[in-house]
């Protein structure tokens, strides 16, 4: 069942990673590039259904750390990431098997790919976030008991950290954030290495053939409605409810890059006027408040797509007078636990509202 | 020629390693605490005089980093810098044969003497600063091409982050800050592992014996006059020539905690009220100006002593009313080279005066 990523996936591939990027995960169209030059210059990326990972493998899932105003403007040269798992191969003293993405949404869906076209490594169709999420703590693999620690952290410069915080992964994202600031607001890194028993286990499975879904819905849906096409993908997936939570023109955006994230808020207005949207955001959408009532909330997913495209539009992309459509999309149950929500739920991110589904 | 360090040397030691510390180097206090501490439990600590190391032998040094005036409120149980040395033996996959300051001058010239005592490493007497200087690639080890990295940094809740940069000792000193700024402002470290060949080559000779030398000076001469007592003893040193450089009242001083590091300045006036004194800091003094004429500068010593017993006065302990002999020790030829004022003369922290040697 593993299958070959090639070129031509790549557009679906990058819209489908915008949307469960929910307005974060870094740019896609700068990942897409990185990608196509990997592929272009070393072949196409075997990619491995969870089932097919071996219980004894080595998997050590790369990504990019950053706030996502900065890595729009400093261009990655594409091998920091196996920099960054170089180095924690030689600290572990072992090679990996395979590499896996830490989040599924915009250039995270995109770093572990380049890494493979690079070094043949396949990489595992599942992820720790099932979306993305601003903190290198608030993943699946660590709900469910998997360390990040030991990680590495990677700079431009050739530079590497590996930073062991034992089984505090808190305190590991704590750390790895100053590193990151220092190193210019943007890093590539490697960590929670774990075994194959370890990804069946604690990873969302199937989340790249999920953004492939997604983008091409959308792509197909344009001659109609995309976002019909988009809700039917949908609905065969863990990912199964849609709801459009908004429609209108954006009013106002308030963004700052803070302690190495991209935070603010944003507004808008119905088109007749009569309805008004909030979002808050940290790197990634956080809440959709409509008429002073949560519509949507972490960890279900918040997208804003363009109102005629349904192209997804990031964090760091957003303007005034924007028109768009804002839609809810329900996660996975393994996602919902207390423990997961304990963990990125809307406390977590110091939040007042109580998680309810967007379903419900 | 090695000998024994005991508890009885602690009190002359951590008073000379304060005057050497030229205001900064960390609470000499603190030190002597974690020193006798470790000792009681575990017995004196071997001390190799630098001709006495074997040139294949593997001396990792160790340290506190962070800022004097966290230090002082922010006590390390004492089983940090062991940790950091451990963490960084398994990066290396080799085993130090023995530990060294890399810095003589407050708490620096004690951490490694706390390791000695917990681990059995005998302690190379000797340095990389000859003082104490506030950035990790201000040392001569550098200047003469041994490279910090890799180095580890460990906090307080066994968090252990090994940095490698390469060459490049002010990337180093760079992602280091910045680690011990999300450690709380203060961290220990083992970096600049070397070989005993490079100890002999790039190292301050023999400063933990100068250390207690000064101690002992300063206390056996308050019958008569320290200062001049002292002056005696440095006359035999490599620290040849002291300068008298102002006595009188401190008047003023501005300290803020500020990216990692106490900055400040402090002002005295003359008992008769003709003269003015103004001193700059960055955790240590760096230039002393006189009525506005540079009197002393980096790399040489600059040391507020008080103007009864001469127990020296950090940076961290200066307050306004304090009377005090301000005197200024010149430093080893090896520290005044082209390279290694490049690396720490007055340029190196930003300050437009050329550098002047204290007794010319």
């Amino acid at each position: 069942m593993s299958w070959l990523l090639t070129e031509e996936h790549l557009e679906d591939l990058a819209r489908g990673a915008a949307v469960l990027g929910t307005g974060g995960g870094g740019d896609p169209y700068v990942g897409r590039l990185l990608v196509r030059q990997a592929i272009r210059e070393h072949g196409p990326v075997t990619i491995l259904d969870p089932d097919e990972v071996e219980d004894d493998a080595l998997v050590i899932p790369t990504a990019q750390m950053g706030a996502p105003t900065v890595v729009f403007e400093k261009l990655p040269s594409g091998s920091e990431p196996e920099t960054a798992l170089a180095a924690l191969e030689k600290h572990l003293g072992a090679k990996a098997t395979a590499t896996m993405p830490i989040e599924c949404g915009g250039i995270n869906s995109m770093i572990p790919l380049v890494v493979g076209a690079r070094t043949g490594l396949p990489v595992v169709d599942a992820d720790g976030m099932g979306r993305a999420f601003p903190e290198l703590q608030m993943e699946t693999f660590g709900v469910y008991g998997v360390p990040g620690s030991p990680m590495a952290v990677a700079g431009e410069g050739g530079e590497v950290t590996v930073i062991d915080t034992g089984s505090d992964n808190r305190r590991m994202e704590w750390i790895a954030r100053g590193v990151t600031i220092r190193l210019g607001g943007v890093a590539h890194i490697a960590e929670y290495s774990m075994s194959g028993a370890d990804v069946k286990r604690t990873a969302i499975p199937r989340t790249l053939t999920l953004a492939l879904k997604v983008g091409r819905a959308i792509r197909e849906g344009r001659s109609s409605d995309p976002i019909a096409r988009l809700e039917e993908a949908l609905s065969e997936t863990l990912y199964s409810n849609l709801r459009v939570l908004f429609r209108g023109k954006i009013s106002d955006v308030e963004r700052r890059t803070e302690a190495g994230f991209a935070r603010g808020r944003a507004a808008a207005v119905s088109f007749d006027g009569e309805h008004e949207l909030g979002i808050e955001f940290q790197n990634e959408n956080l809440v959709a408040v409509v008429d002073g009532e949560v519509r949507c909330v972490v960890p279900d997913l918040i997208c804003v797509l363009d109102s005629e495209s349904a192209e997804p539009i990031t964090t760091e992309t957003l303007r005034y007078g924007q028109r768009v459509t804002v839609v809810g999309i329900s996660t996975p149950d393994i996602m919902r636990t207390s423990e997961a929500l304990a963990t990125f739920g809307p406390a977590a991110f110091g939040l007042p509202h109580e998680f309810r589904p967007v379903e419900a």
